[in-house]
């Protein structure tokens, strides 16, 4: 018989049954954390128009769509979450109440060549504010109090979210008069970290910058001290631009909205952080693993003024955080912070000796399943060594063996597989 | 400006919020009942190699099914949860445990045309029982018994699982002579309670069966009584054909089973049901609400013996039962059977009379929500009389309103916007 090859496509995520009860819990924590701080789920279609998905976007991502073969519709699957949404509130604005809060816990698509942990099939988990004209930067503070309440629960380890506001640059650029090359260093500086200092001073002077002009702006993204150290020598270099000020009072009402919510201490200002894409426009943020930052960012976001502009004349601000759920889970597997302890969701396993108790292990089961727990019944017919097996190799953490004697005396035993322990009881 | 045309694709469902919460907890439901009787949840691929797709499928499929256009390779989307199973298992056979019991909840895609109800994209709730070699019947009745726990969970009104095994008819049609003919006659049986005595007598004469065959055929299909007494009949008949005394003993196995479990009340023997596919090789059931029966079947499966056949020289029987979420969900809806209550997850909204309140809201917010509740905040600077505008359309349950009065009393009032109640309390 020829053999088809059923292997995932690379870039394809398909994770055991263990690994997936360990990435569910995941995603119900990032999901609960959601809901708890007021935001609704959404869940977007996977096919829209190309005319939807492409009017925001750039020429990578044109490449990296995945198009349907569909009589003479230009069809393609989502790439992200963010202009789904941006479709769903042009659509939905009259029904919707502004700010609106919004959920969305989804797979999206990119047929990017595929690498350890770049995947072409991922999860994001998205949590967006959007107004109506108008959105106070309150909002902002409260995608970044998210991004802290859901990672210090989920317990990965010691975080820094890294916040700055994209018009300090924009300002500072503007004040030093390199305003027109602000796109160039905007890009560069997203880099500044990934290389050496001699590296992004070439990359400045490649733009055109002189040598007092990049050193300047290697001076600006190094500021360094305690958040209100650097709000203090912001405050101190005279930059009187209006885009600067603005984000400078900005970012002392994300902060001070930040403390008030008791979730500084995870919280660093960092002017290097600038996000690559064009679409923020004010405050944006990453976070990082502090014992483990080659990890990359594992939240972020920011705000955005312009979002829903494609598609329609009203202006729909937005601030957002967005999690890319499936690479972070790779990665943490493979650095042992996440682990897949359960190998099934299943509490109890009852096993009939022989089929004779077969039906009193349905009644047990029934009885047991409504106080709650998962219980599964291994009624296939096999000898008791093969079933021993079965539930060792299940990896159930509790075992019922149901045999002629517990049916006569009543007396069940329980089994705990893991620590070996056993408890008697009767239904 | 040129305006693009937003609004999902035909066949593509887009939920409000408030849909979109029962929706959720529809399927969460679902989910926990697949949990509580095992089985555990795998979360496939979206796309895969046309040869794994249609390795299975009939010519009606491969026009549904949507193709990627992708350099040479030839992708496609998946079109039900069975086909990805199958090369699942074939894919990780040696890691699993059979009998292996998988709960799929996910969507699927079929480019039919659309109409009411009719959809292109929609989810599918799977629970499969995969064995190796042999599966005993007694998971037949497992899965029914889940569907009977899931809808009594629901609570969608009064409902029947009907059942069947295949072999029976098979069997029957091979003792009068009719073997070669069972596909098409299967075909028309399937067909036969949607149209008309005589309809369906001329379909048979149409395959070529004469007078008596076709009468001896529709009184088969047609014996009624109690599930005992259908039994009855059926042993009465004196058929020795092989495959109708297994089916026969199947089926007083699975029914003998769910008297066991408790779950009887609900089910029904109706040898009307062959379901259409072919892959179905023992029992088959549909389910189906008694005051609702032109909705349609709400949840159907059965056995199926050579599933991963395709994929493997091993054989993997398994039995299944399938509930379609999105169709069920929009047409219950019509129907005013399924009520979208809730317009937010959010518990209780916090309104800060002016901007002053506002560090004390977030302190409230955030001591709220360790209690468990969703708590949302309205910190938009807008007018006290558009904020209270916003709280009534927003369809919060709970409000609370803090003003420089409470903050000085610490006495909070909370009003519940459905009832009028209003409840004093102090953190």
């Amino acid at each position: 018989m020829q053999q088809i090859n059923t292997k995932p496509l690379s870039g394809f995520l398909q994770l055991s049954p263990s690994d997936q009860l360990e990435f569910d819990r995941i995603r119900q924590v990032i999901l609960e954390e959601h809901l708890k701080a007021g935001f609704s789920p959404v869940d977007v279609p996977l096919i829209y128009r190309n005319e939807v998905l492409l009017a925001k976007a750039g020429g990578e991502t044109e490449k990296q769509i995945y198009e349907l073969k569909r009589g003479d519709h230009n069809l393609a699957l989502r790439f992200d979450l963010t202009v789904p949404l941006a479709a769903y509130i042009a659509e939905n604005q009259s029904e919707l109440s502004f700010p609106f809060k919004v959920s969305q816990i989804n797979k999206v698509y990119r047929g990017e060549r595929s690498q350890f942990a770049r995947l072409r099939e991922f999860y994001q988990c998205d949590a967006d504010v959007v107004g109506r004209e108008t959105l106070s930067v309150s909002y902002d503070a409260e995608v970044i109090n998210l991004v802290n309440s859901i990672y210090k629960r989920l317990g990965f380890g010691e975080f820094t979210i890294r916040i700055s506001n994209r018009k300090l640059l924009t300002g500072f650029l503007n004040s030093v008069g390199l305003g027109e090359k602000l796109s160039d260093v905007m890009a560069a500086v997203d880099r500044a970290e990934k290389i050496s200092s001699d590296e992004f001073k070439g990359l400045l002077s490649a733009i055109g910058l002189d040598q007092s002009q990049l050193q300047r702006i290697s001076d600006f993204i190094s500021i360094e001290g305690s958040n209100d150290e650097i709000i203090g020598t912001l405050e101190g270099l005279g930059v009187e631009d209006s885009s600067y000020k603005e984000g400078l009072v900005e970012l002392k009402e994300v902060l001070s909205i930040l403390r008030q919510m008791g979730s500084e201490s995870n919280i660093k200002i960092d002017l290097m952080i600038v996000r690559g894409l064009d679409y923020y426009t004010g405050t944006v943020f990453e976070t990082i693993l502090v014992d483990h930052k080659e990890v990359g960012s594992i939240a972020s976001g920011g705000r955005y003024d312009n979002l829903v502009s494609k598609y329609s004349n009203e202006k729909f601000p937005g601030v957002g955080a967005s999690i890319g759920l499936s690479r972070l889970f790779v990665v943490l597997k493979e650095k042992g912070i996440v682990s897949s302890k359960r190998k099934s969701p299943t509490d109890i396993l009852i096993i009939p000796f022989s089929a004779d108790q077969l039906e009193y292990c349905y009644g047990l089961a029934q009885k047991i399943r409504q106080s709650g727990k998962n219980v599964d019944i291994l009624s296939e017919d096999m000898s008791f060594k093969r079933k021993m097996k079965y539930a060792d190799k299940s990896g159930i953490e509790n075992l019922i063996v149901v045999g002629e004697n517990e049916i006569q005396t009543g007396e069940l035993k329980q089994k705990n597989m893991f620590t070996g322990e056993e408890s008697i009881f009767s239904l």
